[in-house]
């Protein structure tokens, strides 16, 4: 068994709260991450998949194929967007980078599983200091 | 003469387009950084001061009286916030690094200088492979 | 389940030895490391805690009280700080990464799972090329 | 149980094809990997060993002799090599990461057993963006 | 005047000696990098332009048309490929970083000036540890 | 002219206070800096020479001979060391990483003069966020 991972970056604006919340109540929850301008963050997102080393290539996934779905499924519909507001896959969370995780596995495991491969760990780094890993 | 750098980290929304132009030609010129509901980054700030070693301290500025100053003026005011709507020193300003850049000098400038130091050099990095630097 | 990892950084000075050995026995197993007039590294440590995402708010921890419980434990008592004389939790034991892990990840259990989570991993790099990882 | 991880870095040429195919079959595989002419990276490894931690030193293993281990069993094989052909241990292998990983795996897994721990994980950083691990 | 900085990234063989010198001779002066066989890099290109922040956009130049510039004039010529071969622009120059990156200026200037800027350095980090940076 | 940067590092322990101040004094103006017992820090040192490509090797500088002297001159002296106890070319000198640029430029100007090349700048991180730069 073997695992690949590969790094992918996206820009992105959200905020944290709910709307059944007042403004304080969000505030005193989720703190300056409430602000209702919006702020954002340059994503850092780690797609690890595993499987057995194919004998004729040597490769546990082609790497550009991977790429292509990752571009495909996932940076194509957040970078340079609002999570809150332009994602569908995020409609009707809180902007958590603990549901995204979630969300972009959701997002990813049926088309890695056509390549032979399985989705392992959804890591992403909303800051250098924070980050979140999914396992599904 | 002697150089230092702090580097301090700040999370904001913003969207660069000007409103006397139509989306077609915000997109045209801006593109995907225009977008209407905004996306963000994790910006970098390094701040670089110049000065002689002063004898009695071996410094050329206190760094913690430098970091507050960073604090008070740019961090407090940029961070977790959109910076077309909720920072004052970038109104009117289309809300590129190179336009932050300048504005952040114009808030440091004085303070650093009653620091007894000279203000050399604003470097903001806006992605990992974007950066823009301003020298006065 | 998900994980949600946060990083520190603290400066400390420390050596490797053991008072019982000879300066030549305790230079010969821990080198450089035993310099009697000590040596400091900037360290990097990541707090990972585990659990599930809470409905309401869609986290597994608040990371701001996560931050405060790692400031009040760990950061506030070994940062410009000497492992060997002044930390209470490392006292009688070889200042090495291995027993420092170890050391604090008793002084996180109980607080994280005051929280509603699980530590899951104490991870500390005392220099970019040199990792510890303890699991409890 | 304690996983201790110490990074080294090499640099090298290598090109991924198969002799019985032809330039196009590696080309529509391989892509611009297969390049006749080679190309090369800055390939980063990280060996994770675990062990306990041993009452008279503190150490899941003494360092200076891990480094020497993956000194004499790797660095000095591969760095400023051809993958494809300088080295022993990669012949009649097609030179992916993940080949690479397993074939290193094979060298160090014995030498560390004889340090008294036990082998972990091989991890290799192609590229910033492209990671392999291998547990064995 | 502002400063603005585009990092890209290439992976690349090459090795360093003079044909006209024997392989001893080589060996002497360029050590390990004069591998017959070549070795290869993961390079990092860091390209800066300089100029005044023109009113209408806020920019200093295009980031979008710089990475096109970039890309069609360097990084689709080498990377991927092996800088004494395949590259035309360093035909008849021993491959150092220094003749790199002063043959890289030489490519970029005139497309730099066409867009209303002037390229102030070209920067190349071969490994993390070395360094090159021209200004013309 | 070409600039040609080497990154070394070297792990220290220092203080910053005045012997002829008392400790209140010394912790107003070093804060935590002051520990008596102690502190340290993983240093990053950059020393960039200036001059021209050799025609003949394509090298400013042949990058072993300057590790050679970085290593005899500086790393061998200060690594593993207390910078206020250990180090000579720190003595009578407050531990502060401006006086250490300084005291380093003033060991290496001469070395790498006679290798044909001229030191340019010693620049030295003390942590991930202070920087120091020194030109001569």
């Amino acid at each position: 068994m073997i695992y690949l991972t590969r790094k992918e970056r996206f820009s992105a604006a959200h905020r944290m709260f709910r709307p059944d919340w007042t403004d304080e109540e969000n505030m005193q929850v989720f703190g300056k991450c409430s602000n209702p301008n919006w702020h954002g963050h340059n994503y850092i997102l780690n797609v690890t998949v595993k499987g057995d080393i194919k004998e004729d290539t040597g490769f546990v996934i082609n790497m550009n194929i991977l790429k292509q779905i990752i571009k495909d499924k996932i940076i194509d519909i957040v970078d340079h967007k609002n999570l809150n507001i332009d994602v569908g896959f995020m409609k009707g969370k809180i902007a958590t980078t603990e549901n995204l995780a979630s969300a972009i596995w959701n997002e990813l495991d049926l088309p890695v599983k056509n390549q032979g491969a399985r989705l392992h760990c959804i890591k992403i780094e909303e800051t250098e200091n924070n980050t979140i890993e999914y396992y599904g």
